[in-house]
């Protein structure tokens, strides 16, 4: 208990939740790391496309950005739009299961859930990829770090969003303020040398073309600078977590996060223009970031050098938090449809959903360590999921407002189409030029999940179907039970046992098995005296001893086969088997007892039969860690005994 | 239990536990390999502590020899005695703990636990050694051949005695016949060459000497041998695995063993002189063992080469299994004096006690994966734990003798002091020439095992002496319980409950927990027409509704302190919390539904205090994993409902 409260914080109460809701300045953080992270590797995925080009290819990065930035800004739009027709967040499940059936709602939720685990080990180890390129002392630290940097992320958000988001505040302030102080910079330079401003430290100059000039390259390189695109879905899923009015500050908060982007891409395609600026082969020796490159035309490489790219560093290690927040949040959707264990539906300790949050720090950990660090060979995985959700959601909105005429539905629907049709062209052109290198395995894992998600559902409705009723409760057969109490000695532990089986039924059996080298007291010739007699006497029925002989040096079988034999006398009455337990005071002290109570009582619950009920005598051993008075006062007044209805 | 019983084979009852005794000829590859392996190391270690005199060693080897085997017959006597005295099994902590007091026998018996640990480690390393050296392909495999020899040996030893002597049997026959034959067959040849015979393949040539002649050499020559000796104490521990007459079959297979032993030490001695064979530098390029050597000068590298190094091979590799034999029964020895858990004490369903098979088969595996399988390292730890439990019981003995005279127990007093003499000076050798190597690592471990020892005796003694009772049963508040039912719907699962509450009690609380998000129906609505009123109409108390809300979007605090505060009523009075359960039918199933049943009961378990008494009523989902009746009728036929007393 003091461990978790000192990990993951106080508990936080229903009545106080408001404070753990996000305003925009720390949804940004919480909400838009991955898309602001975009800015520091979608112009370099598109730029790198490009590199056959040589140096004509960086004519071809302004047009390119420029559509990219129309795209978002009709996506954008698109999601805007979403928050406002889903004011309890419009994630890409459920938008698309109200829209376009529970099948294609189910694809989109497996595609974002294999999407979220790729994206958070992706994410953390192209952080820690940038880290080890600057300080190449780290490299053989890859997989700590990386698993390090899991357990921060997990641990912040498992002690609620608004520990992330001031956690995650600075580094996105600096990052912003850095590289806008960069482009700034590095646009008046330009505009005061004419144009063609003379880097501090020339770029690395650029291989000839090695491919002519194809609409197949361009559009390859329109796809890649996509990626650039993923994470904008992220506000519209969470709209719940803001405060009130939750949804005019989500589409605050993703005008913010869309604003930046767009200002950054548009200064880095300008930048890297003015500038010259190419991708360099990324594993080949010499390799440097494109924006490494920038800012070191731009300011040369003194401290604004060093702050920028630990600030593009930090931001790149921490985008995996986009992920973070929604990834339990799909869960917690899927579990509310019975897709997914009810676990997953309820908040935890600090009002986010921690089971969610748990799965996906082991799904990603299991990645990291499967990858050893390196997920270079999961990117192509992970977009595919993304584009596809993206492409199913906006396709989606587009019978929402079909089915929700309004006045301004015919706009929407104009750019939610225009949403869903680049986002699916984009996920084809994916599809076409990443399909061998890996994308057909999230091609495949959709569907597998898809049937697992239709597998819970169909379990948990047989067993619901499978326990409801409406009739008034059966209590023809209402006699006490039959007891059966195994007793060893008659030490204090059994006597306590003993002592609940007589008041609670006149029929109790205590049952001794006599196995051969467990050395055990005859009891029959004390049963008398110190059993049977007292109870004479208090007027209840005594307990009958009965001893059984086993072969097998063991006391379960015996029992079980004891208590069915007792259930078949009597069909209608329950058979209740009492088990006398030692409770151990500290957790080691439970190796040095053995499990015979354990084992018997799982037994009995997985084979004992309909009859069976097993009841845990506890014995404690006095003096060891009693609960503190104060513990306990505290423990009982958070609960206020509130809507009772007497009823007797 | 289908898999237990294809992987360990039937239970055998305690009627038939004969058939698993041993008599001589299974008797020696059980409890005699590690003595008999000694063979193939023992003269080797003399020789390369020899290495260092050059040619000039040889001579010394014999020498050595003749006084290892006289102390052999002594340690021999020694032991028979000690058979003899302790037809239960005297293994060094028996006779340590019954002569020199409990101190020194928890000595002995930390020393044998550090000792038959690493041995079992030593001996599959020094077994999968020799294999890869032979068939350098295996290389890479070193330690998944370790692991699976280890696997092999468990698995063995947990189907029975009887299974490990006939598994073992052949590779024991075939190592002495082939060692045997060689030796005979170079002692033919050397006689017909008038004591200096050709060797077929000439042994490797000796380097000049590098050291002097000094009496410090050839003591540690000695010492080194010595490793021969351990095993020899095997017998004696284990006199109750053989068929009456137990004491002499035990004598005969002590005789066997070392018979054995001597006539293949001799034979190598004579014949290691006689060709001129020396050891080579271990680790070094061009290293061959003493016996492969040996085995080529007699014979070439024919096919008898290929069986015998084989067979040497087989036996270096099972040798592990004496450890397997006896630390079982050593810790058996512990768990009856209550310092090991009680789990020591019993036997399993093959008759072995299967906690100790599986604790050594895990000490084992943990050194041989922190050491990848590679333990040369740990050999000077091991040879002092076996040399201390020697010198005690040897110790031991003397003091037996002197307490217990009769018509020869002077000549058995000398014997056992000379052992004694012998064994502890061996053992100050050892230590003297190991210390720094990692001797110091035994002699720190065996007084912190002896402390582990002495603190688990202590806490058991504590637990039994707060139980322990001859006091009649109390039985004044025999009142019955007030029950707690936590509910959340009216369902099947919990309905059950709700029925054994109302036979149990007339006193019955309801609790359902209201948490924000959980959407529970409101019990109120139906309590009465569902509940109460059915209960009314059998006469019954009907049981209250009491619905608590909580904050904290979990139900188990809430219960907790209801529970405590109905105990705090009534002092004397139990409180039975009711746990309606849904029991799953494929493990895999647990993973869909919520654990708090679970929970919940581990929590009143351990902080619910004395009044509290769990309740489990399991609910079965239909139709599924019933136990079949022939499999029924089995286990129930297994039972004789043998000693009854009826005490009504």
């Amino acid at each position: 208990m003091r461990l978790a409260e000192l990990l993951l914080g106080k508990r936080i109460a229903d009545r106080d939740a408001d404070t753990e809701r996000l305003g925009v300045a720390s949804g940004v953080p919480v909400l838009g790391l991955d898309a602001l992270a975009s800015a520091a590797y979608g112009p370099e995925a598109a730029l790198t496309v490009l590199l056959a080009l040589g140096a004509a290819g960086i004519r071809f990065a302004g047009p390119v950005t420029l559509v990219i930035v129309a795209l978002l800004a009709v996506v954008q739009t698109s999601y805007r739009q979403t928050i406002g027709a889903y004011p309890d967040g419009g994630g890409s499940y459920t938008v698309s299961k109200e829209n376009l059936g529970k099948g294609l709602g189910l694809v989109a939720a497996a595609a974002l859930f294999v999407d979220y685990a790729l994206n958070v080990a992706v994410a953390i180890s192209a952080g820690v990829g940038a880290l080890v390129s600057a300080v190449p002392r780290l490299l053989p630290l890859t997989l700590p770090l990386c698993l390090a940097l899991l357990a921060l992320l997990t641990l912040a958000n498992l002690r609620g969003l608004r520990t992330t988001g001031v956690l995650f505040m600075i580094p996105t302030a600096a990052f912003v303020a850095c590289l806008g102080g960069v482009i700034l910079l590095g646009l008046v330079r330009a505009a005061l040398a004419g144009g063609h401003p003379a880097p501090v430290v020339p770029p690395t100059p650029l291989h000839a073309a090695t491919a002519a000039v194809s609409a197949w390259i361009v559009v390859r390189a329109f796809a890649a600078g996509c990626t650039a695109m993923t994470g904008v879905e992220a506000v519209s899923n969470a709209v719940p977590v803001f405060r009130a009015p939750a949804q005019a500050r989500a589409k605050r908060t993703l005008a913010t996060v869309v604003g930046i982007l767009v200002v950054l891409l548009l200064g880095i395609a300008a930048l890297t223009h003015a500038y010259g600026i190419g991708a360099t082969e990324p594993g080949a020796p010499g390799y440097q970031s494109v924006l490494s490159q920038l800012v070191a035309a731009v300011g040369g490489r003194g401290p604004l050098y060093a702050v920028a790219m630990a600030a593009v560093i930090a931001v790149l290690c921490l985008s995996a938090n986009t992920s973070f927040a929604d990834f339990p949040r799909l869960c917690r959707a899927l579990a509310l449809d019975r897709h997914l264990p009810e676990a997953f539906a309820h908040a935890g300790r600090r009002l986010v959903y921690s089971t969610g949050v748990v799965l996906l720090a082991a799904l990603a950990g299991v990645l990291l360590l499967a990858f050893r660090g390196i997920t270079d060979r999961l990117v192509p995985l992970f977009a595919v999921g993304a584009f596809t959700a993206f492409t199913l959601s906006q396709a989606g909105m587009v019978v929402h407002w079909r089915r929700h005429p309004g006045p301004s539905s015919r706009r929407s629907l104009a750019l939610n189409a225009a949403g869903a049709a680049l986002t699916g062209a984009t996920l084809l052109v994916i599809l076409a030029s990443k399909f061998a290198e890996g994308a057909w395995i999230t091609v495949l894992c959709i569907p597998a999940l898809v049937v697992l998600f239709r597998r819970m559902r169909a379990r948990y409705d047989a067993v619901l179907s499978a326990i409801r009723t409406d009739a008034p409760l059966d209590l023809e057969d209402a006699v006490p039970p039959v007891v059966v109490v195994p007793v060893r000695h008659l030490d204090q532990v059994t006597r306590k046992a003993l002592r609940f089986a007589l008041t609670i039924s006149p029929d109790v059996h205590a049952i001794q098995v006599l196995a051969a080298e467990r050395e055990v007291e005859n009891l029959a010739n004390v049963w008398d005296r110190q059993v049977a007699e007292p109870a004479r006497r208090r007027g209840l029925h005594p307990p009958q001893l009965v001893r059984l002989r086993t072969q097998y040096r063991e006391v379960v079988d015996p029992l079980l086969a004891y208590v069915r034999r007792l259930a078949a006398q009597d069909r209608s009455r329950f058979v209740a088997v009492l088990v006398p337990e030692l409770v151990e005071t500290r957790w080691y002290h439970a190796l040095f007892f053995s499990h015979t109570a354990t084992a018997l009582k799982r037994m009995l619950l997985s084979r004992g039969g309909p009859q069976v009920v097993v009841i845990d005598a506890p014995w404690h051993l006095a003096g060891h860690r009693r609960v503190s008075p104060r513990r306990r006062a505290q423990a009982e007044a958070r609960v206020p005994l509130a809507v009772r209805t007497a009823e007797r």
